[in-house]
């Protein structure tokens, strides 16, 4: 029985900043790292913004839940669960996942905390140690486990070069081009036929 | 939010070999690592059993899916997916799990691995790195996250010992008497309110 590593955002959940930047109508929350690289910087914008637009954390989990998981990703989760042990690996906040989670039947996730005030308003953040998406995949090596890994950007290209087999999910162009040693899919029924691929793989390896 | 680590058997299901024993009336399932400390020479003799009582895998399976979780284990970890991440690590084996874990709302499971043969036949085992249990709660300190744990016996020990809070749930007194330095809790109420309180602690720390 493999571990099957899944991105959050782009693979089963909208990118929840640009959910939030659209509903809330806030364009300035619309930057990304590749607007500011830096992504200490990036999140005290962000929270300066919400700040000065009195938007507290119970306002971003309704929107958050409002916006749910992408069409067809609790079936292909659930069918997932019945053949794979899976863990997310998200560089989100759990205080964001929590709706999604919910919707989701609560898989089992790594991800980021963010810190709060008692009257809800996000005053920081901590993070899980540096590549965590990687080194989650090489803490389940270390336990004799298999992992296929699936993600959409640069940051999961750690984990996925990290698995076993590494598979693209509706990733962009530019991604794909510089990683070509993934094989991409672009739907639910793809990454499926995707992933029973690569366990015969590895069960004849 | 911190990972919870529970064991399986004695703490969300019934011990899956004692079922067996029971509803097969097959008396001489019923060795243990008590009566036979080497768990290879133990696994050995119990597949000798099930073959020459012409018992393959499918046949365990029934038996298993009929014992179902303990009394209250749905409800219990329902909650206790809500708010915490949750690993079962189980030195039970995933073909034994699976029939539980469907009942149980699939949870993430690291545990053992069955060989069996195309007729269904269990002709071996794999088994995840010594102390698994143990292992994967020193992984999840390394992602920075703080790990509380539930255990009954003896071969979780090294798992309540590493994690930040260690709790035996419905343990027996030889195994309590042994770790005096564990909280004991006996039904899910009192397990509920040791998380709480665990959680409180920690993150006062």
């Amino acid at each position: 029985v493999e571990v099957a590593c899944l991105d959050l955002e782009g693979v089963l959940v909208p990118e929840v900043w640009i959910g939030v930047t659209e509903t809330m109508g806030i364009e300035a929350l619309r930057a990304t790292t590749r607007d500011i690289p830096d992504y200490g910087q990036l999140m005290r914008q962000r929270l300066e913004i919400l700040d000065q637009n009195g938007i507290g954390l119970s306002q971003i989990q309704a929107v958050i839940a409002e916006m749910g998981p992408l069409e067809g990703a609790r079936e292909f989760l659930d069918w997932l669960r019945e053949n794979y042990q899976v863990v997310i690996l998200s560089d989100t906040f759990y205080q964001f996942a929590t709706p999604l989670m919910r919707q989701l039947g609560w898989p089992f996730l790594l991800c980021h905390h963010l810190q709060t005030d008692g009257a809800g308003h996000i005053t920081g953040w901590d993070l899980c140690v540096p590549g965590h998406k990687r080194e989650a995949v090489r803490a389940f090596h270390g336990l004799n486990f298999k992992v296929i890994a699936v993600g959409d950007s640069f940051n999961d290209t750690g984990m996925l070069g990290e698995a076993d087999t590494g598979i693209f999910f509706s990733a962009p162009e530019n991604v794909t081009r510089d990683f070509p040693g993934f094989q991409t899919t672009q739907d639910y029924g793809a990454l499926k036929t995707a992933f029973q691929e690569a366990s015969r793989k590895l069960r004849e390896s």
